[in-house]
C-alpha cells in the first residue's frame, strides 16, 4: 500500500460531507487523490480541497474503482446500495448512516473507546449515531471505572443534525417572526424557532423514536456491554450546531464527584468544564466547531444509588460524524488494516 | 365576609404580576377593589384591570390595611419582609416566591393535587416552583395510581421564567446576531440565543442548582410523600414562554402506556397530547398562554423497571405561577377559609 491514498467522500455536498472534506484537510490525512460523489442532481458542482477545485461526480458503483477508502454520508438507502459495491471493489468504507450499525460483522467504532474492534473489519466500518458518540465520550471512561448498569438521558439536539435545510429553516423562521410574517414549516412538523420538539427520527410502535433506541443499541456494541440498559428522550432545540445530553448513569460501584472527575480528566478527546462558581459548564455554542467533547455539571444523583448525573456537549457534525469517521480511517492506518480482507473484495 | 374582596398584587409590574392581574380578571375572581403594589421605582405607573386604570403604589406594610387577599410575586426578600406584615393585618397571602415553601405551617399547594392542605393555613400559602408544579400535574395522578418511588427529569425552561428582562435579552441577541452586531449579555452569563444553558438558579456546594432540588423537596410536601427521590437537570432554552420537562418516573407497581394514559386522561388541568403517528406531542409554543398543562410521549422506560417516561409542557407564568396562585385563592373561597385564623392576625 502506498503512503498516500485515493479517498472518496460519498454525500460530499451534504452538511456532514462538507465537514468530512474539511476534516481530511485539517488533519492532513494522507490523501493522494480525492473523489467527491453525490446524487446526479449535485454532480458537476465544484468543492474545494487543499485550495484546489474538485468537481463532484455522480455516486455510482463504478466510481469506487481504484479508491482505497470511502467515507459515506449519503443516507441509509445510498449506503445500502453502494457501500457493498465499494467494498467489492477493494475500497474500505466508513459509513455514517445507520444502515450497518447493528450488523455483527461490521465494527461500530469510536476510536477512543473501541478502536481495537477495527482489527476485525471486513471492509465496512460503521460510524455511530451522533448523540450516542457524544454521550459515550463521557460515559465510556466512567463505565470502565465504575461499571455502568443503567442510563437515563435527555438530549438537546441542534438543527444541523437534520442537515443544511434545517439550519435554513430555523434562520428563515426567526427572520419571518421578526418581520411579522407567517412561519412556514418544511423540515420539521412544528415551528422550531423559539420552540423545542421532543421528536428526533421516526417513531416506533411503542412510542419511542428510533433515535432514542440508539444509545442502548449502539452503546451495547461499542462498550461490549450487552446488559447495558439505556433510555433517552431526544429533543430538537433551536441551536444551530452541537448536541448536548443530560445523563444520569447508575454504576455497580460507588461514584463520587471527585472520583468521576479524575476519570474524566484523563479521558482522551474529552475536556472537563465544571466550575459552577464561575458559571463554567459546557454549552453547545462553545463546543461548535471543536473536535473535543466537553463534560460538566458533575454531581452525585439524588434519585438512583451509585449514580452520577452530568452534562455533555459536542459538535455532532465533528465527533458525532465527520471527525469520528476520519479518526476511524486514521486508526485503520495506524493499525495497518486499511485494506479489504482477502476473499471479500471482488477483483474485477 | 363579603362576597367580594379587596385584593392586592405585590410585584404587580413584573412578568408574573401582570399575569396575576390578567388571571383575576379572566377568571372573574370576586374583586371589589384591587391594590397594585411594586417597588418605589415603579410606583405611579398605571396598569389596567377590567378596563379601568389602576395606579401602582409602593409596596409597604401599611398598604395591606383592609386587604383580604394578597398575591405576592415580588421576590423572596420582599416576601420575607412584607408577607408576615400583611398576614398580621388580617390579609391572607399567596406567595409565589420560594421564601416560605419549606415552612411546616405554610401549605404548599397545587389545588388539583393537595387543595385540602389549605384547610390548615395560618394566613400564608406558598405557590410551588414553576417547573415542579408543571411536572407534578402529570406525576401526581400517576403517583396515586402506581406509587412513585424515583424520578429522573430534565427541563427545557423558557426565558420568561427569568422575567421580562430575559425575554428582551433573547430578542436583542437574536436581532444583534441577524445584524452582525456583537452579542451582549446581562441576565444570563452566556449567550442564550441559539444556545442552551444547564444553569437555572444558584449553585449549591454539591454541584446541584437550587432549582434542581425543588422537584424533590416541594414534590415531597405536595404529594405527602417524604420518601420520594427525584433528581433533575434544569436547562434554560431559547423559548419565550412555557417550560417542558422530560420525566422518567419509577413506580412501586407495574405501569403500561395504556394504564398511564387512562389515569392521565382523567387528571384535572391536564390534557394528553400523544399521537406519534400524527406528530402530536406537547410543545412549549402550543402551551404558551394556556391554563392546562399537556403530557405526551408516553412510553414504558427501557432503563428502569416499573417505570414510565413522558414529556410535559405548561405555561410557567400561568400554571407555574399566576394561575396556580389564583386557583389557590379560589380554593380558599370554595372551602370558606379565606381569612387569617384568630390569634394570628394582629388587630390594630
Amino acid at each position: 500500500m502506498d503512503d498516500t491514498l485515493h479517498v472518496a467522500v460519498a454525500g460530499a455536498t451534504g452538511a456532514v460531507g462538507a465537514e468530512m472534506i474539511a476534516t481530511l484537510e485539517r488533519r492532513a490525512f494522507p490523501v493522494s487523490s480525492l473523489t467527491l460523489l453525490a446524487s446526479a442532481r449535485s454532480a458537476g458542482k465544484t468543492l474545494s480541497f487543499r485550495g484546489e477545485d474538485v468537481v463532484v461526480r455522480e455516486l455510482t458503483a463504478d466510481a469506487f474503482d481504484g479508491v482505497d477508502l470511502a467515507l459515506f454520508s449519503a443516507g441509509g438507502d445510498r449506503s445500502r446500495a453502494f457501500a457493498p459495491e465499494a467494498v467489492a471493489r477493494g475500497c474500505v468504507v466508513v459509513d455514517n448512516s445507520s444502515a450497518f450499525r447493528m450488523e455483527p460483522d461490521v465494527p461500530l467504532v469510536v476510536p477512543e473507546i473501541n478502536g481495537a474492534d477495527l482489527e476485525e473489519h471486513r471492509g465496512l466500518v460503521a460510524n455511530p449515531n451522533c448523540t450516542t458518540a457524544i454521550t459515550l465520550m463521557a460515559l465510556a471512561p466512567l463505565h470502565r471505572a465504575f461499571g455502568a448498569t443503567r442510563v437515563v438521558a435527555s438530549s438537546y439536539q441542534a438543527v444541523s443534525g437534520s442537515g443544511a435545510k434545517a439550519v435554513a429553516e430555523l434562520e428563515r423562521q426567526v427572520a419571518d417572526l421578526a418581520a411579522g410574517r407567517p412561519v412556514e414549516r418544511e423540515v420539521y412538523p412544528h415551528q422550531i424557532a423559539f420552540n423545542v420538539l421532543p421528536h428526533v427520527d421516526a417513531f416506533e410502535e411503542d412510542g419511542t423514536t428510533r433515535e432514542e433506541l440508539k444509545l442502548e443499541r449502539e452503546g451495547r456494541r461499542i462498550l461490549h456491554h450487552p446488559a447495558l440498559r439505556a433510555s433517552m428522550t431526544c429533543v430538537r432545540v433551536p441551536v444551530v450546531r452541537a448536541h448536548s445530553v443530560a445523563v444520569t448513569a447508575q454504576f455497580e460501584r460507588p461514584v463520587t464527584r471527585e472520583s468521576a472527575r479524575e476519570v474524566l480528566q484523563d479521558a482522551p478527546g474529552l475536556v472537563v468544564v465544571d466550575d459552577p462558581a464561575a458559571a463554567a459548564y459546557p454549552t453547545p455554542l462553545d463546543l461548535a466547531g471543536r473536535d473535543e467533547c466537553a463534560v460538566g455539571r458533575l454531581r452525585v444523583d439524588r434519585a438512583l444509588d451509585n449514580a452520577l448525573t452530568f452534562w455533555v456537549s459536542g459538535d455532532q457534525l465533528l465527533k458525532g460524524a465527520a471527525l469520528n469517521a476520519v479518526q476511524i480511517a486514521e486508526e485503520l492506518l495506524a493499525r495497518d488494516v486499511l485494506r479489504v480482507p482477502e476473499g471479500v473484495a471482488r477483483h474485477a
